[in-house]
């Protein structure tokens, strides 16, 4: 990896995904005792950074395998990442959801042309299910983070939060399966300046925290958490990236997150979802350490129900 | 009035508010059949356009009548936007509000450095109250749109629409008490190229929809709508300005403010207040007429209370 090869990641994408823009609030300045820059992928094509990867992995596919489509298992983001990324370029996408996924959610994949394919609610029959595509299509399969041509493509955001703001001291983002943190990583080692990345997560998944202290990867045994995009378990292709990039992780819990996202709601007046608010949460928890400080946050997806908000 | 002048007030209280963001979305503009800007004056400063019509006002004052500060009454933006703006250019701001107010709304007055005065919650001791402040401290009284210094204000969010969008076919905004579609109006007249202003109404307070066709001020008789920003009696100042300046006015049922106001929260991942709602609802209910025009929605506001959202 070089700084040249990750320039190309972010203009490889660029045609296929919105330059999201960054926003400044004085009220969360004010709040925090810092000068925020929140990159808006609440803004991003189909309301989440997953659009990024999601582009930058099909590109890299030879003629042959755009020709056969591809094909993932997801009932959140990325199942509609893949399926507007391959319309705007032209292939074929298979998406495997449970069957008991929200029609909302079945209804934004169909509207990005995406083929849905229903399986049982089981961890095991989605797996089966995609691999069941793979081989009747010859479709490839796309993982949704455990993927370094995903998390390149994840990372750009950084590149164009550090492009504007070069002498940022902090980027927080959230942490679930790892490829947004593992890919802001990369990008701020290359192109930040003295800048260090540091995850949020919620207490209830903390998986990647206890990764990081035992150097080994961890799992949850629950996931009761309302940041339902960071239920994921860390990937073991993210996990060593995380221990090179990251400089730490703070824990943030469920009270917390609700509060920060119902700051950012009526402060900003933009929509995030729970995930989305863990960084700035867990930067309030511990904003004496961090006062006076230039931060950048990820806003990394507005996809909510409003029908289920938690205020 | 003439093109130097508006453009005077433009320049005159730009120091001191934002020159918000036109967002635009290809999914409302499917939904629509038409190519949409918004102006998002729900990122304005204190989270609504009033800003822009209590700066213009407070700014034309002497230094005497500044010295002595300024008084208003109102729950609502209005509010806010005088608190603020006084507190910008280091003046007293008196705001007189019913002692029944949500205490969020006055904290928010509080927090923008304005000196509430309680009063009873009925419109004569509202009027009273601010009366006695005049003559106690020799305030000048601020009206929140039944002035044509505020309306001169407001509609500079047109002028600026207008800059970047020189060749818009309709600019739609909301109508309540009419500030804001009188200076769209008087604006679009000067600097639009064939662009008519196009008032939003709810039917259950269409007391400008009735006077339009009237030719004289028509009051409402209740004010059951959602769009709290709107319900407002026209005022006389305002209503030979729409006359000359607005070419018709769209009623709307409540259940279409709600699928508008949700599909601009959904689709845009942005917060808008209910009467910011109203235009959009405006347009989708008449839609056939304005297919493949460009049109400018000018979102008034997002300041609305999360624990009490209609969806």
């Amino acid at each position: 990896m070089n700084i040249s090869e990750l320039k190309n990641c972010s203009q490889r994408i660029q045609p296929y995904i919105h330059k999201t823009p960054i926003f400044t609030s004085s009220q969360l300045n004010q709040i925090s005792g810092t000068t925020l820059f929140f990159k808006c992928e609440n803004f991003q094509k189909m309301g989440a950074f997953k659009m990024r990867g999601a582009t930058n992995a099909i590109l890299q596919l030879s003629i042959e395998q755009r020709n056969k489509g591809v094909v993932t298992h997801s009932s959140g983001n990325f199942a509609q990442a893949v399926a507007l990324a391959s319309q705007s370029l032209g292939i074929t996408s298979y998406i495997v959801m449970p069957s008991n996924a929200p029609q909302v959610k079945k209804d934004a994949v169909k509207g990005y042309g995406g083929h849905i394919i229903e399986c049982d609610p089981t961890h095991k029959d989605r797996e089966e299910t995609a691999k069941r595509i793979e081989l009747e299509k010859g479709a490839t399969f796309l993982h949704p983070y455990n993927d370094i041509n995903v998390i390149l493509g994840q990372g750009t955001a950084a590149l164009e939060l550090l492009e504007d703001h070069p002498d940022l001291d902090h980027i927080f983002c959230p942490v679930g399966g790892g490829g947004l943190i593992a890919g802001t990583g990369i990008y701020t080692h290359y192109f930040g300046n003295e800048c260090n990345v540091i995850g949020g997560e919620p207490f209830e998944v903390d998986d990647a925290y206890r990764s990081l202290l035992s150097g080994r990867l961890e799992t949850n045994k629950t996931t009761n958490t309302i940041a339902d995009g960071l239920k994921m378990p860390l990937g073991d292709v993210n996990f060593p990236i995380i221990q090179k990039h990251v400089s730490e992780i703070i824990r943030v819990e469920e009270s917390e997150i609700i509060v920060a996202m119902k700051l950012i709601w009526e402060r900003m007046k933009i929509i995030i979802e729970p995930s989305c608010a863990v960084p700035f949460a867990a930067l309030l928890r511990e904003k004496e350490r961090f006062r006076n400080k230039k931060i950048g946050i990820i806003l990394s997806g507005g996809n909510v129900d409003l029908e289920k908000l938690p205020f």
